[in-house]
This record gives C-alpha cells, structure tokens and sequence, in this order.
C-alpha cells in the first residue's frame, strides 16, 4: 500500500475511533473546555517549534521532535468536542459554520492531522529546511479553518 | 533487556526530554493554563474509563485504548509547567509543597507516568480484569499526589 493511503487510512481511523471516544461531555461546557484546552496546549507547543522555524530559538532535533510529535496527537482531538450540539455560544470562539458545514469543517479537521503527522515525520528525519516547509503547511491549516470555522 | 526496565528508563528519557522542551513559559499564567488544560484534558478521558471500570458504560477495547494512550501521553506533560518558580500563587491549586520537595514531586511524576503507561499496555492487551486492577493503581497515583501537591 502506498504511504500517503496508508497514511490517509489512518487518519481517517483515528478521527472515526477519536470521534466515537471523545463525543460524550457531561455539559456543553466541558466540551468547550476540553477544545479549547486543546487549542491552548497545541499553541503552546506550536510557539516553541515557530521561534525554531523563525531562527530565534536554536534547533534542537530532539526537542523539536517532542513538541511536534505532542501536536500530532493533540490535533486529533478536539473535533468532536467542536461538533457538540449548541457549543457555538458561550464561552467560545467557535462559529456556528461549523454545524452548517460539517463535511468542510471535518476535511479541514483531516487535513490539519494529516500535515501535523507530516511535520512530526520531518521532525524525525531532521532536516531543518523541510522542517521549516512542512511548519508553514501547517500554519496555514490553521489559518484556513479559523479563517471559516472561528469568529474572531 | 527487561520490559520494564525499559520502560524505566523510556520514563526516565522522556521526562528528561520534556523537561527540558517545555520549561520555557512567556509568563508564570500561561503555565499554569498549560498544567490547568492538561490536568482537565486528563480528568475528562479518565472519566469515560472510569465508567468503564465501574460498569456504568460498555467496555469497548478500542475505545478504552484510545483513551488510555492520551493519557499515556498527557501524563508525560505537566510536569515542567509545574515547577516553574512562582506559579503556586494566582489560579493554581498548587502546593508550594512542589517547591520544598522536588525530588519526592519527580518521583511521584515518574510513578504516574509508569503506571498510565501500563494501563495503556493493559487496554492494548485487552483483558478486563488486568485494566480494572491497573486503573486502580493509576487512580491511586492521583489520590496520592494530590493529598502531597495539591493545596485542595
């Protein structure tokens, strides 16, 4: 089987797997919570490897690998959390394009776990060039799915 | 060599490696938001194995071992964020008593992480009974360090 299938399969697994795990929340606030403590710890990490990729934090092959490898795993997480019914008010910055949209919002959701395992790969083999392209296609996941999914 | 002196020191390596990847916050707040989000994230995957083990919810292998591998992994993370000087004041339960016992902290850091790290070798393996008594030993953990680091 060709790698990137096998890596498509996966994916797709994994967000049906974490999808059926992750989907009961007592209140709509702990869904709220669970997501957006996600998206914190996901920024955390994703600072440290950014000021190695912007060159104001030197290159650490190992501790580079460790943050993108966290990132990998958080970012199959927090998509059922966001697709809880009535999650879009409160405490959230959550829009409610997400309920209008849920095969884009979901692709998105595949997509970003997809290009985060990449970087977690590149983080491995340890070329810092591919590292800093892979770094960007992720950012700009990021960037896409607030742009569509996030209110401000 | 031995299982589980390899998994000692994977342990071992990976707090090390953590220790040194996360130990940079921007301000003593985000921190304790990062040590916050992950005990949360922890407190809500345990919940649904908790149920699990007290019969209230159907045992499901492949759920149940999804769940015990994000803890696996978020066992691994608040550590560093923890003992940052100056975070056991503001909106933290944490007890100074982290900074005037660190090494019974670690200790007690490295036992949680073995032993979420056999509940996710138990929930892999599958048999009930093996991840009920594991669970129990990992619930313990928690109890124990939150009786010694945890002002309430």
């Amino acid at each position: 089987m060709k790698p990137m299938l096998k890596g498509m399969i996966f994916v797709v697994a994994a967000v049906f797997v974490f999808g059926a795990a992750y989907a009961q929340f007592a209140k709509p606030e702990d869904a709220i919570k669970y997501r957006k403590s996600v998206m914190f710890l996901m920024a955390q990490h994703f600072k440290h490897m950014g000021a190695v990729v912007q060159g104001k934090s030197a290159y650490d092959k190992a501790n580079f690998s460790t943050h993108s490898d966290v990132v990998k795993l958080l970012s199959t997480l927090p998509w059922a959390a966001s697709m809880e019914a009535g999650t879009d008010t409160g405490d959230t910055t959550l829009s409610s394009a997400v309920f209008k949209n849920k095969t884009d919002f979901m692709n998105a959701a595949k997509s970003f776990e997809a290009d985060t395992a990449k970087l977690a790969d590149s983080a491995r083999d340890g070329d810092l060039n591919a590292i800093k392209a892979q770094f960007g296609v992720v950012a700009q996941n990021c960037k896409s799915c607030h742009q569509q999914f996030r209110t401000k």
